[in-house]
């Protein structure tokens, strides 16, 4: 299963990262806590960053009716939603190959609206599993003015390209004789202790699906 | 030393989580990795991740001749550059009030071209010590066909929000007495150790200012 690539997908630079698989996709996006969402109001690009789910072959996005982000894109203005992973710096013996491993998504399309309350509330349901999975049933779910508050959007995944660079520098040929160390210094996103609300009512234990992060 | 809010800088949403002191947006700026840079092409947004390095009171970017992006901030194309760094899961007792904490900076401007050849260098020494500081007096500096191929931009921080979420989850005042475990369960960027190139070199060392992240 792959995304066709469009104009405006298209790999120009470094192709040879570009891949069109929505498996790699769908894995960078159901790894990644937030989305940057890219939105045009009055010709000027705003860039905000958010949480997001994919559900199958559509990325979920929630936020407030009261935000310009959301009824920018209920209003089916184009949007691009771009996922990063960074997985290390590239240290090369040259500073113009010095470089980044990652991986991202960048999706292009225009988002629906999800109306439907029973749609609205499965929604809500894997925007919040995606934080901490095994947490909806034990919270307290949106009462109406909650839910009435709250605007979730779809957007299909149709038009998306992915980009992945990893392993060591690439390096002009005489460059591998020079005295320079290089490699990749790897970097990734941890998890910590986690720490309770001093609010906590006396008694309620860290739950399961915290448990290993407890240190 | 603040940013004056504009119509398009200021926030709406959770106005209590904004800021606009440029201490804050600066150390942001200064800790994290990449940006994303959204630039709108043809009515499309276009969102992108890129490294960039804080040079004063503007933003370096850079990137290849040959790219859409580099092309089209050249053009004086409007941009926005959004920077976040994700700092915790806010885990809270309703559905609703989930969250993340973060800091992040969102820009609005437009970029020029570096074209004086002293100070374009300059801006590539400050983006490649962004990656680890220490590395450009060892490295090989570009050779003519590199400075040719690469365009350095530079963006004035004069538009600009911050906003940053701290702390505990805010419940609704009735939800403190439910049976829910809450708080924050951090996120945190590492650096691991160093991974040195096959084709390193025999003989060459680790540099000292990557021994911190040795293990």
């Amino acid at each position: 299963m792959t995304f066709e690539p469009t104009e405006r997908t298209e790999i120009h630079r470094l192709p040879e990262n570009g891949r069109f698989d929505r498996a790699s996709a769908y894995s960078i996006l159901d790894e990644a806590f937030i989305c940057h969402v890219g939105f045009v109001d009055d010709g000027q690009p705003f860039v905000i960053p958010t949480i997001h789910a994919r559900d199958e072959d559509t990325l979920l996005l929630h936020g407030s009716v009261a935000s310009r982000m959301l009824r920018n894109l209920r209003d089916g203005g184009p949007l691009c939603v771009t996922v990063t992973l960074l997985d290390g710096l590239v240290l090369a013996r040259s500073a113009f190959e010095h470089s980044m491993n990652y991986r991202s998504v960048v999706i292009l399309g225009t988002a629906t609206e999800i109306t439907d309350p029973d749609e609205k509330l499965r929604a809500m349901e894997l925007l919040t599993e995606r934080i901490v999975a095994g947490r909806w049933p034990e919270i307290r779910h949106p009462n109406e003015a909650e839910f009435r508050k709250t605007r979730m959007l779809r957007l299909p995944l149709e038009e998306a390209s992915v980009k992945v660079r990893t392993g060591p520098p690439d390096e002009e040929e005489e460059d591998y004789e020079l005295d320079v160390w290089a490699g990749v210094v790897p970097l990734m996103q941890k998890v910590g202790n986690p720490l309770a609300d001093p609010l906590l009512k006396a008694g309620v234990e860290l739950p399961a699906y915290l448990q290993p992060y407890r240190r």
